[in-house]
């Protein structure tokens, strides 16, 4: 099994604009990369990152530096089964979770995201397509039934929070005790107030 | 095994106000549990709805017509285990979920829902105590961890979407095929636009 990665280094995750800046947001998109690597590295498979820019960081990871889209690309890597497809901004997956959707049967195994999205994707059959923009799970599910791939939802909490919004990073607060990432977000003053419903605040 | 399902049958889900009417919310929290109902037949266990008020539906299940508080209903029900405790506003279950969660092992078993919620709950150990306010998945595991109780984290995204907000309706039109609260909300004049990011949409 392949592993690829692909990873956004220059001015990551701006929907998070409004509460972190772009140096908080590129140093925290490397935290939640480096999150996932530890996790990986339970697993004996190899690993690639893809990045349109070069990434500034020290690991011991193949990274491809690659300027087209990121459908492009993985159409590309799709070429050589079986491989997953992991989003970088996962920080709460564990080794678990990965073993689980690692072992699961099919043709394509799709984790989705809140909002549509395909945050892990496992392809073990040559002529799927991704097609990753908004709205990526149901065209993902319609691909491979219209190829008449056999294809799994994958059933994952801890997968299906990607960091997009406050309300993502609230649940990294929440769940994401001891990643870096969860780390370096209470140490620039983050933290969840629980008075009521529990929310972010920022001191 | 015993399941015991939360619902409340007066003016339910008020987070939700906005886009919809008392009675189009009181309809709604039915169909919600009627969807739990189809995959809870599946297996054979006692089922106990708990309400607050009488529930005006033509079931086969038994009501338990309670006033007292939630936490002072479950914990009189922790005293017969094993139990699992599972909310009503759970339409995305499905019987895998379900079959996996029962099989999952520990004295307590704790499925989060999003913003630090306790979706479902199973207790194979005499002694534990719920605390169903804000924030509860993490009091709920220091309350085992206090007792030195084993516990595990049920790591499920269809589990943890419980129907509060109106991202939680545009969960539940993506994944919800089939399901009775999905169509009835299509009924109503939802649907998921998907030009950019999927929201949802009212005609």
């Amino acid at each position: 099994m392949r592993i690829v990665v692909p990873f956004k280094s220059e001015n990551p995750k701006s929907r998070l604009a409004k509460i972190l800046s772009r140096k908080e947001r590129e140093e925290f998109a490397k935290l939640m990369l480096l999150d996932l690597l530890d996790v990986l590295k339970s697993f004996d498979y190899d690993i690639k990152i893809i990045s349109p820019a070069k990434i500034d960081l020290d690991i011991d990871v193949k990274i491809s530096i690659d300027k087209r889209s990121l459908d492009e690309c993985i159409n590309d890597e799709l070429k050589n089964i079986p491989v997953a497809v992991i989003m970088s901004d996962l920080p709460l997956l564990n080794e678990d979770v990965l073993n689980r959707f690692f072992n699961t049967k099919g043709d394509v195994v799709i984790a989705p995201g809140r909002r549509g999205g395909t945050n892990m994707l496992l392809v073990r059959r040559s002529g799927f397509r991704v097609s990753y923009h908004y709205g990526s799970f149901l065209r993902h599910i319609g691909i491979a039934r219209d190829l008449g791939f056999d294809y799994v939802v994958f059933d994952s909490f801890y997968a299906s929070v990607d960091m997009d919004s406050e309300e993502d990073l609230l649940e990294l607060m929440l769940h994401g005790k001891n990643k870096r990432s969860a780390t370096f977000l209470k140490n620039l003053g983050f933290s969840v107030l629980f008075e009521k419903e529990p929310r972010l605040i920022r001191n």
